[in-house]
């Protein structure tokens, strides 16, 4: 009957120290988006596949888990003869899909639930997605996002409170960043300029590898891409800009000016480091060309959030888009979000130690357990440090002490009270501490006021 | 292009005002389980079938959503000939299966951990599951459960300790409520005084139905059963059994008291009711024989929560198992938990009107937006009161006021800043109490603790 227990390649279980960790990133990124006021909404692990396919290109499709249907999933199959051709037999047994990220099911929520809906929306949703890729290093087929958007209103105090909300979330989590700002009219103002604005994206692409490959291999690759080299070669001044962020748009005014959409972005861009200037964010952010992510889908800012001093690609990044609901039949919805990466966020913290040693989630004290009596000392006064606020446990079994300690030692519980024969006859705990190992005698009424002045101090 | 968008049947959007509802009561039930010491573990959608099957019967087999596999799903079927029998096709094509409850994937991590998990282990979980389930109302294909286990412990401590936990989660969430409290070994002894101890789930189905049916629709039940008349009216004692717990305790110490199982469930009984009275639950907890809730599963202790004062079924269950992980290869775990009805809870909370009225993730004020100059003037102060703790917006566009009014009504926000020229040029901001329509002066230097001040008022 003994059967070896796994799970499906590229899934994790988190234990306890990886959930409380986990849960600390989400509580602090959910408490600045509230402070922000963004609202959470939440939508089912399965959608219909109408609702998905074709959302995320041909591979995304490949990429969806199908969900079979259930009972008879074969009933609504038409002809024996025509099995076993899977691209025939698809359509017949799977109708649901797992959800493959939190924008489409967004789009679907908003155009479903338009009437109910009070726009500007501002909404976030934490929840988990799927995605049957190969699993490898920091690449998993269930994995959570962490998206924030607000959707009807075109004004760029979005993008400069999403900058802010962003320079929040990793100061509460203690990360330093640089905020890494592009824009899509900018790049298509560029691919214009030297001709060739149906490039666009190829221009983008091998500008986004000039840090890894140089200029020389860039400039061979968007020959390779069919853009002759005059072309190329009118693109060089914008590979070579030098200087901050603002001599960069002045720098790019003179090149690209002249194209109204080029102009356009510098005047957004403008308009948003405007902003910034006012909100002062903590950390740094700046103008980046090379910055390419989501091409296809972003239509004026883009974003990308980068950490110091570790090894690690983008940890949050967003954008504005200019039409996520039409698909679906309601046109004309322009937005702009941003997207956190819990994952690698996770790792920088835990490369950085930058988790706290004892969270809301952990127990402060552990009663110890002598037998009955003992037991029957302790239980008011578990009570009332219970009502104060404080986790504790009462260690269960009269279990050898050994095993008690032990308990407490790799639960990481910092505190333990010690209630035996001696302690009850003269009205006291001892309180041990489990780091120094120190112990004091505490009378019983003073236990609660005892342990809340300690616990403070931890905090 | 444009498609009507829906949801799969069962299958549920929460939007703001639910998902805010729905988390106040996860993040009260979770600051209860850390106060008792339990940990959170999660674990994947997905679990292998092999894990899955046979776990909950056949009718629950049925049930299970099952995933195709990826990729080339028909790739591991061997002979076009015996398609379509969907009995051959089926291991073929899914590997995997949506999860089903969160007690089989916990069996699963404790055995796949047994060598990092500290014993007693005491885990909390709440996520999702999924059941291919008719849809009704109440009845939904995608739910969360929310279950505390402490494993690897037979101490009755466990169980008096979750009756406090279910005692003071229910206070927190302000929902009255009685503990209904009973031990399968005492049924089993009752079986067993009877004459048919292998009757164990008949009879107690049929004592399940004594509120709903009657005595005499029981009895005849029991008949029907194949148990005779004789045994029938030795049972009635049982069955017309009056008084408080404590008198049943002894009544029934009279009647099966030769019984040994019987006799262990009353001791436990006693042992448990004894802690009780020592840890002093607020609510009402009463032995109720008629409690027959998972009997196949439990073997000692059985829990049932139910709401005064509401038409409703169980909002909270559990009990204590013996062999949780045996079918994985790991027995004589013993257990005790107890799961949280989420849906049901909620329904209780919203006829009651138990929901408080702004939570910590409402906005508590919205600054209007006049143009860029009062933008301006405003944003300094917005950034000092979000750094005061207080959740602000900023309205995005210089909109019609009455749109930005109709904004902050929607969206429940109770006080506005209004910056127009006036104001500036006075260096005050105009506080306006969306519900009273009263309006206040206050300087811009005074705007934080201002706003600090009613905010403590409210809560």
């Amino acid at each position: 009957m003994a059967q070896k227990p796994s799970i499906p390649k590229g899934t994790r279980d988190f234990g306890p120290v990886e959930t409380v960790r986990r849960n600390f990133i989400f509580d602090t990124i959910k408490k600045v988006f509230h402070r922000y006021g963004y609202q959470p909404i939440e939508t089912p692990a399965m959608e219909n596949l109408s609702t998905l396919l074709g959302k995320y290109g041909e591979e995304g499709d490949k990429l969806l888990f199908r969900v079979l249907n259930s009972g008879d999933f074969m009933a609504g199959y038409p002809a024996a003869s025509e099995v076993p051709d899977p691209a025939n037999l698809l359509p017949f047994i799977s109708e649901k899909g797992l959800r493959y990220d939190l924008t489409v099911p967004f789009a679907r929520f908003v155009v479903q639930n338009r009437n109910d809906i009070t726009f500007p929306f501002k909404r976030y949703q934490i929840q988990p997605v799927w995605r049957a890729d190969r699993p490898q290093k920091g690449r998993y087929r269930e994995f959570f996002q962490c998206d924030a958007d607000v959707i009807g209103s075109d004004s760029l105090l979005n993008e400069a409170e999403l900058v802010m909300l962003v320079d929040e979330v990793f100061s509460a989590l203690g990360i330093n960043i640089v905020v890494k700002i592009n824009n899509r009219k900018i790049l298509a103002g560029i691919a214009s300029y030297i001709g060739y604005p149906e490039s666009l994206i190829d221009i983008t692409i091998a500008i986004d590898k000039l840090d890894k490959i140089g200029l020389d291999a860039v400039n061979q690759e968007l020959m390779l891409k069919g853009i002759p080299a005059d072309a190329v070669s009118k693109l060089q001044p914008v590979l070579n800009m030098q200087g901050d962020s603002v001599a960069k748009i002045q720098n790019l005014r003179q090149i690209i000016g002249n194209n109204e959409t080029g102009n356009t972005g510098l005047d957004e861009i403008n308009t948003l480091f405007g902003f910034l200037e006012q909100m002062k964010p903590t950390m740094p952010y700046e103008l980046d060309l090379t910055l390419a992510r989501g091409l296809n889908y972003y239509t004026g800012a883009i974003f990308e959030v980068k950490a110091l001093d570790v090894q690690m690609g983008s940890i949050c990044g967003g954008g504005r888009y200019d039409d996520l609901t039409g698909v679906f039949g309601m046109p004309g919805v322009s937005g702009v979000g941003i997207s956190f990466g819990a994952d690698r966020i996770y790792d920088v913290m835990a490369e950085k130690q930058l988790f706290p040693e004892t969270t809301a989630g952990s127990t402060f004290v552990l009663f110890l357990n002598f037998g009955a009596d003992e037991v029957a000392y302790c239980i008011p006064s578990i009570a009332l440090v219970r009502k104060a606020g404080i986790n504790a446990e009462l260690y269960p079994d009269a279990d050898k002490l050994k095993k008690q300690f032990k308990y407490a030692d790799q639960k990481l519980i910092p505190y333990v009270v010690i209630a035996g024969e001696t302690e009850i006859s003269a009205k006291v705990f001892t309180v041990r501490n489990m780091k120094s190992g120190s112990q004091q005698n505490v009378p019983v009424h003073e236990i609660v006021e005892f342990l809340q002045d300690i616990a403070e101090q931890t905090e």
